[in-house]
C-alpha cells in the first residue's frame, strides 16, 4: 500500500479538502501511475454535491486523468515505467456482457466508474484523480502520445471521448451539415472533432458573445437558438444535431431543423425532464433523438490517437488543486474556457 | 369529367353521407381506377372529425384503394386496363426535393395526399377512397398482384407501408428481437412483417385477452406491459420495438427494454405529448426514439410484391359503405380484427 495525498469532499456542503489515503499496491496486471494532470468535469461537481444521489464519503473526485508509469505490475504487456497515460472515467468493467463484448464498456452493467464506484480491491468506494497517483488495471490505462500537452490532453479523456464517440458513431464526415449546442467544456470539444472530420459545423447558443470563440475553435456559423428566425433558416438542413445541454430545454426547436434520418444526440443528462419532445417532429423526416455516453476504452484510445495525428487538445486553464472550491463556483457560471485543468504538482505544497 | 358517387363527411360532428362530386378526365399521365375495396383508417376518423384542425368540407375519406385500371392516359406506360392497381396515402410530390429524390415522398413538403388535401387540378380538396373511382397520376399507382384477395390487400397501402417501412429501415432480420406495442391495425401488421423477416417477435399489450390472437399472428412471445415483472425479464434485450399506439403513454418501460443502439421507433401520433421520457435510458446505451411516416412509393411497391411473394395480407372484415358509421365507432372501441375494408361494390346501391 502507498500512502497518498488527494483532495475530498467529506459531505455533499463542505469544501474539498486535502486528504490522505492510501492506495494499493499494483497487482500483476496493474499499472501504477503518477498523476501529472486531472481535468474538473460538472459531473465531479454534480457527484460532490451529492446531486445524482448515489455520492460516498470522502469522495476524492477526477476522471481526466493524464499521468507518468511508475511501476508495473509482473503480467503487465502493455505499458512501461515512464510511459504518458491517460485514465478516463472507468476503471473496470466485467469483460463478458454483451456490451463489453462489443467494446462498449461504458454500458456494462458492473462497469467500474473511476471514482464513487464500489472498489473491489479495497471494499469501500474508490478514489479518483484529484490525487497524487493511482493504480489501475492496464486494460483500463490509454496510451497518450508525447506530442500532446498532457495538461491540455487531460479533458480529452471524459469531454473529448463524449464528443467524438458520437460523431465517429453517426459517421460524421464531409458533406455533412453537424449542429453543436452549447459552447463548454463539451461543446468546444464538439466543434473541434466535427471540424476535424470535415463536416460544416454550426454552434448553437444561446450568447451572442460566444460568436467570435466559437469561430476561432472552427465553427462554420453560430446561431443564436433563442432567434426564431434564424433557426428557421435552418429547417430540416442538419445530418446530426449533438446537444451538449444538459439544463431541460425545448429540444422540438432542433430535431425541427434536422434532414430526414437526421438524430439529435443528447451527451448531458438533465436533472428535471426536458419538455416532451414532439412527436410530430420525429414522424414526419424519421428523426431520432439519441444519447450517448462517454466512449469505450478502444474508441478512446482512437481518440487520443486522432488528437495526436491532428493535434487536438482541449482549451485549459491550470489551477492548483489549492483553488479547486473557487474553479467549482466558476464552473457553475460557465467561467472558463473551457476547462480546468489541476496541476497535480501542486498536491506536494499540501501537508495531509 | 366523371360523374362519381362517394360517402362523405360536411361537418365534423355528423355522420358520412351519400354525396355525388366529379372525377377529372385523365391527364395524359393519369390512371382512371375502379374502386373494388378501400380500408378504413383511424386517421379516417381523425380528419373526418377535424381532430388534426385541417380538415376541410365536404371530405370524402380512404386512402387504402384497390381497384382495377379503367382508363389510361396517352403517356401512361406502367399501367393498362384492367390491371389490377393500388392508391395509398399520396397522390403526388413535388418530384425535385431532397426527400423527393431519395423515395422519400411521404416527407416532400408539397407532398399530395390522398384526400383532405389541396387539389392543383380541381382547385379545392381531393376526395379518397370511400367512393367508386379516383384518377391519379401513374407514378403514384401500385402494382397489385392477383396472387392476393384484393379486400385483405387493401390495408396494406396505410396499415401495411407503416410497419413494412420502419423494420426495413432498421434492418430487422434473422437474429433480431423484435418488439410490437399495441394489437390493432397497425400492430397486426407488424407482427406478420417481423415474423416473416425473421425476426423473434414479442408483442406487448395491456389485454390478457389478445395473447392467442397474437401468437396466431406470428408473435413467439406476449407480454402484457402492464406488469413490470414480466416487463423487467426483458430488460436491455430488444433490438427494435416498433410502437403503434397513438395514445399518451410511458415510453421509458420500452427504452429500457432496448440493447446498446436499440430504435423504439413510434408510428402513432399522440393528440396530447407523451409523459416527457428519461434522457438517461437513452443515453446509458445509446438508444434512440424515433418516428416513421407510412413509406415512399418505391418502398410501398417493394412491399407488395413481399407480401404478394409471401401470402400476407391483412385481417379483415368486409362492410358495406352503408355501415361505415358504425364501423367508426367499433373502431373508437377497438373491435376490429383487424382492419374494416368497404366492399366498393356497394355504393351501386347508393342513390345520389
Amino acid at each position: 500500500m502507498q500512502k497518498t495525498i488527494g483532495y475530498a469532499a467529506h459531505n455533499s456542503n463542505s469544501p474539498l479538502v486535502a486528504f490522505s489515503f492510501e492506495r494499493r499496491d499494483p497487482l500483476p496486471t496493474d499499472v501504477r501511475i503518477e498523476i501529472l494532470f486531472c481535468g474538473v468535469c460538472h459531473s465531479d461537481i454534480h457527484q460532490v454535491r451529492n446531486e445524482w444521489s448515489n455520492s460516498a464519503f470522502p469522495m476524492v473526485p477526477g476522471h481526466e486523468i493524464i499521468g507518468k508509469v511508475t511501476k508495473v505490475g509482473s503480467e503487465v504487456n502493455k505499458f512501461k515505467p515512464g510511459d504518458t497515460v491517460g485514465v478516463g472515467c472507468m476503471v473496470d468493467s466485467c469483460r463478458e456482457c454483451p456490451d463489453c463484448r462489443d467494446n462498449l464498456e461504458q454500458f456494462c452493467n458492473n462497469a467500474v466508474f473511476t471514482y464513487n464506484s464500489p472498489d473491489k480491491h479495497s471494499g469501500g468506494s474508490n478514489y479518483g484523480g484529484y490525487s497524487g497517483q493511482i493504480v489501475v488495471n492496464q486494460d483500463f490505462v490509454l496510451h497518450v502520445s508525447d506530442k500532446l500537452d498532457p495538461a491540455a490532453a487531460a479533458p480529452l479523456l471524459c469531454a473529448g471521448i463524449t464528443t467524438y464517440s458520437p460523431l465517429k458513431h453517426w459517421k460524421i464526415g464531409k458533406g455533412d451539415k453537424v449542429g453543436i449546442v452549447g459552447l463548454g467544456g463539451l461543446g468546444h470539444m464538439g466543434i473541434k472533432f466535427a471540424r476535424a472530420f470535415g463536416a460544416h459545423v454550426v454552434l448553437f447558443t444561446t450568447s451572442p458573445d460566444k460568436t467570435e470563440d466559437a469561430k476561432r475553435l472552427g465553427a462554420d456559423e453560430v446561431v443564436i437558438s433563442r432567434n426564431p428566425g434564424q433557426m428557421q433558416q435552418h429547417l430540416g438542413s442538419f445530418d446530426f444535431i449533438l446537444n451538449t445541454v444538459a439544463a431541460p430545454h425545448n429540444l422540438d426547436i432542433y430535431t425541427e431543423l434536422l434532414k430526414h434520418d437526421g438524430t439529435l444526440c443528447l451527451v448531458g443528462l438533465p436533472d428535471q425532464p426536458h419538455p416532451s419532445p414532439s412527436v410530430g417532429n420525429l414522424i414526419m423526416k424519421r428523426r431520432s433523438i439519441a444519447g450517448s455516453l462517454i466512449g469505450g476504452i478502444k474508441e478512446t484510445q482512437e481518440m487520443l490517437d486522432f488528437c495526436a495525428e491532428h493535434n487536438i487538445v482541449s482549451d485549459i486553464e491550470i489551477i492548483p488543486i489549492q483553488q479547486i472550491n473557487e474553479a467549482y463556483e466558476r464552473v457553475l457560471k460557465s467561467d472558463v474556457k473551457y476547462r480546468f485543468v489541476i496541476d497535480s504538482a501542486s498536491l506536494k505544497q499540501t501537508k495531509d
